[in-house]
């Protein structure tokens, strides 16, 4: 094939490859979480990539591409297909068509891909892995308690240590009644408010009050324009963010104040005592889950209450949400017309699967390879194959060498698969009836420093032969760390 | 909002919605086959969902749509990207990308949906899971023969008894020895000789003799052009692919008298024969895998070996392939330049799912709702929680219910959530600290009419008031069947 002709491999911008070592981890992430949605009754449900334009509508906060932030295109018949930007705006596509045959409440849970078409960056992909679970056609509290419930659960299923994480309440009818009390009419300038709110954890107090001002200019010298609050209205608003510490009721104590009054204000303060109470019931107290009125999540389409699921960790990085979720009483109506209560809350498996591994859980650390059976010749196959499966049928991943290399290549390929251990099968062996066993995961341990190497080398034999009989029981104890 | 502006509520055509049933099937496969290919030694990998056009190629078969049968848009640098259409072509480019730093030879499976913009029909999706596992870097026909010793192996783990399916191997190179033989010579008559020859599951040898020769009209009165071949050269090719009865030597043996002495047929012959020793090594004897040169794979990459997974069933259903590969030695060379030797394998997952419930072993069957406590008053939500708490603690999935009907709404919801049973708990359950359990099971097995009315009641009955320190031992006796 000619130079010119030939594409080049790359992947496409804002997209990753991942391997063995991501994937395990977003696999056991996954099963923890959806077994915890299971146990509180939610059903699996899986939609297409595709929804139709419309159908998806336009929530997608700080849209800065054509198509508002998704990777859409024309069906045949003319008619614009989006994939998907979460797992919420499909299930409320999927309850308003389905809504006369399900059993309701509808409880389902989803996980998969979402597609963004946002700027690509470091750290930021254009296609990453949500775990939803949504209750659709309940107004109670309780299920908004539930929601949150879960997603507590969650994080300690997937392994964050109880008292590691947090999951953080408020209700956007608080945030209103803040607007009525701030002066704020216009719903422009409210979006705005909210957007600089929502900045507090990255841009701190000082910068807030900017952007609640007139505006803020950036490191990089770009200027943001600001909400346009006057001094006192803008105070009332950090007054506001600022009540979120201590136990749940004493936080609403503080919010009345601040707020109370407004119709919908009260509204919502009465919505979230409800939470609280319910949170009770369900055992989750508020070292697990708290009102932080600071909490503002960037879609679009919340109506009530909103959780955010936040890492507190000690370490020197910055680590931001981990998930969220909320009340959207009219994302069903935007199809049948009908309100149709609504609450749910989503991971970012990524997200948490980084937050695992800056709280010490690297599940990836556990990734092995398989026992390598070294080939030497081509008369010999048979019995290489066999040797690997007699491991294979005690469980043991194993493989025969495919490749073209010699003897020493063969060794260097299994110590990069991370293979505990490389079986050599020569005419020696084969005419005594042993194989000879040498231990790659002692290798490995010796060269990171770990063992002590005189008393290890005493038990544990980086080179043995043993009888073909005794084979399988001598790589399950290299395997167990065991001599 | 006015009736003008709702978008309706629809699936994009081709798309599909799939609930728990569908997706405990699905998982359920996907570990299992997963399963065998971590234990050959094989590392999963997860590429993106799009590529850039110019790297996915154009290999699909009868592609009828624009953009080859795949769905593309530009991105803001003007690039045209696709969504992949299997996922041996994102292999390919992450192999090329990374073939200096892989150890090799790069063994990988990777499973997730791939999309094809083809016309939907009945059955027909345009968004499917595959489930695939390839070798890249390794010439030898061992490869092969452990692709085709998982596939069996596969299909047995996914659930397919022994001797329900059978894996059939040919090698394109044969194929090119039948045309020598033939005399085909032009690309495109040999092309719609392999087409013909694909088709004979669906039309049989008379249909497959007029594709060969000049055409075929079908029902509708559609006439589709034939190959061109004479009278002589379309019985060669059909008496080629009648060769595959009896075991794998032996049909080799008879097509070495059919094709033998063009080169390539020869080159062929000697690569099937090296495979069938290897598959003997490997344990997989000709009741799980057979030489049948009948087998044509669709996609147009293939260089050698190639494999289908079949369903053998004595229902009255036709059942076709549930997954296929084979030996593709030109794909990494598209990009590197450098002849690549990758062979694989893919199942459909859906189409294997339908195998096994054709087959008698539907796990979605084995589907059930969570156990549903009833919710008579609002003050009593707390009680109600606790009993869903400790029936989860117990590994129970349970719910309360949290819509707004009546009890007998409730019960209703829990019979049609498949729950096994519903926990009452009133104020004479409160105050005597007891629960009353409603056997949901038992109903739906007597509405079957599985069971005998009297004889169950005896044992089992449909309702009772149990201590609520004996509660979730009462469900557990639900859940086990045993009275």
């Amino acid at each position: 094939m000619a130079d010119s002709t030939r594409p080049e491999a790359r992947i496409p911008r804002g997209f990753i490859d991942r391997r063995a070592r991501d994937l395990v981890a977003e696999r056991a992430i996954l099963d923890a979480v959806s077994s915890i949605y299971e146990r509180y009754g939610f059903e699996r449900l899986e939609t297409g990539a595709f929804e139709y334009a419309d159908a998806l509508g336009k929530f997608l906060p700080d849209a800065d591409r054509p198509n508002e932030g998704v990777f859409a295109l024309q069906d045949d018949d003319e008619q614009w297909m989006a994939l998907r930007y979460d797992l919420t705006a499909p299930l409320a596509r999927f309850a308003a068509q389905n809504w006369e045959t399900l059993a309701k409440p509808f409880r389902r849970y989803a996980y998969g891909p979402v597609w963004r078409n946002e700027k690509p960056g470091p750290g930021r992909f254009r296609e990453f892995v949500q775990c939803d679970a949504d209750t659709v056609g309940s107004a109670r509290p309780e299920a908004d308690a539930e929601i949150i419930a879960m997603a507590v659960e969650g994080l300690e299923a997937a392994g964050l240590p109880a008292g590691s994480a947090i999951v953080k309440i408020n209700n956007r009818k608080l945030l209103n009644g803040l607007m009525t009390a701030a002066g704020v009419a216009d719903e422009g300038q409210k979006l705005a408010v909210l957007r600089a709110v929502d900045k507090l954890d990255r841009l701190g107090r000082d910068g807030v009050r900017l952007l609640l001002g007139e505006g803020r200019k950036d490191e990089s010298g770009a200027f943001t324009k600001g909400a346009g609050l006057n001094a006192a209205a803008a105070e009332r608003v950090l007054a506001f963010t600022a009540a979120g510490v201590g136990g749940r009721s004493e936080t609403l104590a503080k919010l009345a104040e601040v707020i109370g009054g407004s119709e919908e204000g009260d509204a919502g303060l009465a919505e979230l005592d409800a939470i609280d109470r319910a949170l009770a019931g369900l055992g989750v107290g508020p070292d697990r889950a708290v009102v932080d009125p600071s909490v503002v999540r960037g879609l679009e389409y919340y109506t009530g209450a909103v959780f955010e699921a936040e890492l507190l960790l000690s370490t020197t990085e910055r680590f931001g949400s981990v998930g969220g979720g909320g009340r959207y009483d009219d994302l069903v109506a935007r199809f049948t017309g009908e309100r149709t209560p609504a609450t749910g809350f989503s991971f970012g498996v990524s997200r948490l699967a980084a937050a695992l591994r800056a709280a010490g859980r690297d599940l990836a650390a556990e990734v092995r390879g398989p026992v390598v059976v070294i080939a030497f010749s081509q008369e010999r196959m048979a019995d290489y194959f066999a040797v690997a499966g007699e491991l294979r049928a005690a469980g043991i991943p194993a493989e025969v060498y495919l490749g073209s290399s010699g003897i020493k290549a063969q060794m260097k390929y299994a110590d990069r698969r991370l293979s505990p251990a490389a079986v050599i099968i020569g005419d020696d062996e084969l005419a005594a009836g042993t194989a000879t066993v040498k231990d790659l995961d002692l290798g490995r341990e010796l060269a990171k420093g770990v063992a002590d190497n005189a008393a290890w080398r005493e038990q544990r034999p980086g080179q043995q032969v043993v009888p073909r009989a005794e084979l399988v029981q001598a790589i399950r104890k290299i395997l167990d760390g065991r001599p």
